[in-house]
């Protein structure tokens, strides 16, 4: 059976500062410039989930979609919609809320949730002009 | 020499249902919902076609896009657009035209078609929101 | 106080036929061509939505985007999504559903279903390169 | 001479609060619901500035688009950039940061600074589904 | 009969130098910059043409739009596609090739060729960032 | 540590004619058609600079995006935006500027200068239906 790879877009939009608690104010400004306003600034998101597997016979699907974007908005987006994701995200805690940062964490949660089928990868898009690809290794 | 992938964007608008004719009228609700309405929905699908290969000194091309674009649209494009994937594309016949097995079915008529150049990837959009890739794995 | 726009974006898919059932075959053929297609074929439609009225001192809001969208999705989008245009949309009935004709019955749905806020301009889209706009005169 | 529009799109990335201070955190929360989240969330926002006038024979501009960037960057979307708008931007003290009110208070301080050019229209998107324009009046 | 607003988007790649003769290099330097280098650079333009008109009760179109796409093409698409702006198209002879030009260049060309439809507004995109708008005044 | 792959947008505005000097013109006109026009024509270039390497604990980053922004605009971008790139740009002097040259030579230029990260993809845009990808072999 030939291996498709199914992808899931979805949206959300999120207050952050990229701030390591662990140096001074002075070195987070020097690496972080005007990310690190301790005042916030945010984004709108854009995360791409994609699974990868058969396809079924009876159904021609890999996956429900609509099974997946429940689970994806259950698992990640919903708890980062609207919120702050250093102060009030569980799974980001302890975490500098970088792109690359929020999207390991993702898939940290997702990888399990989504079993048995295979997530394959996740891409965030912070803005129009940047974005990150993890593919779990 | 370099290996070159180079990628061409079509478009199609194409009725369809999701519908597989071995189950119950039950069945096919319960699994594909609105998706299986018997009056048919529609998209306008977008078909990426990627091809890899060297890049030739002559013309600094792995292969002619214009070329490319009259081979797809001969093989796949025409023959899908503003038609009914269900009941008027012979390659399609007797497959629930999902995207996943819609990509597939492209990938194996522009495959050999496009010999001796090779075709390493399909993406297909649904909506702007679903996407899938085949490699002809 | 200033009057502002405020527009809210819907999607939908759907199937459709361009169909005058007055005229002969060969005239809707000569007249539509491909999107006379008995089979039917289907677009990713887009539309937009605009209301226009003062800031609230209260809200900030001209109206609330949340309740706009859940209004428009119950009087048009619901009832054309995943539908096929020509036989299934009560409000489309003995209207040949071109882009034009959806735009102005989307109108005459919305504009009293809106009241007392101000509908004043409707787009739709049928396809990246071909947009209609209505502001209901 | 003909009278042309000219458009410069540019984005800032911000942090806000939909909130009311004169009213209760119930009300808050009834009128706003996760708009109103306490901690912040933010968006990607996209600012299109509109001068209209004549063409100069001289120049074939209405204005010249590289000092239309600079100035509006200047007056409005570098004091707004990776900003909380509810705390930090002087020309938003005292008003909600709703899409309308910023759209408004952007016209206040572009359109003496623009003078002579003659500013027509402000449209600004918070997510790709929503937008408002204002045009002065 | 209501009124509609329909749009065709078409698109073109060309060479130009934003250049006034009249005008010294230092001039033209101080006043264009790196737009008037003298070796060209070039643009993937997007054209968009809006004709409204009552909706025609046996077609429900306002006009075509595959008519019309191939009036613009042969009138101006087809003339700039591929061309250099300031040597080789003939209804630009003599004007400086900025947006603004081109816009009122190309209606000159396709208001009266497009009659009796009525041509009521050209936006054209430079870049994803910049583009304007000519109504006919 | 988890290997992400971080990307960065990039745009510019060059004209080119694709020539082939080694051939007659017949040739590189049945070999290019109107993509060979003596006079140039010209694009707006999207070009993806994708970095995969280990998330620093320190910053939360693989790499300074601001950082490799500014790397890639000096060694590659500037050198090509506003310019002809059959002529004026010294890394691409004696090779056709097609897209897949383009893409191959901002990688030679590109793969040393940003040492020691890693870059891993090139992604370049010649039209919104036409790209290429090269990843170095």
């Amino acid at each position: 059976m030939p291996e498709v790879t199914v992808t899931r877009r979805l949206t959300f939009n999120a207050a952050h500062r990229v701030h390591n608690p662990a140096l001074s104010e002075a070195e987070n400004d020097a690496l972080f410039g005007k990310c690190n306003n301790p005042n916030w600034h945010g984004h709108n998101y854009v995360l791409e989930v994609s699974v990868t597997g058969e396809v079924s016979e009876k159904t021609g699907y890999v996956m429900d979609l609509g099974a997946l974007k429940r689970l994806v908005n259950e698992q990640v987006v919903d708890r980062m919609d609207h919120r702050n994701l250093n102060v009030e995200v569980d799974f980001m805690r302890g975490i500098i809320p970088t792109t690359e940062n929020i999207v390991v964490a993702c898939w940290r949660v997702l990888e399990p949730a989504i079993r048995p089928a295979r997530l394959t990868r996740l891409r965030l898009w912070e803005t129009e002009n940047n974005h990150v690809e993890y593919e779990g290794h």
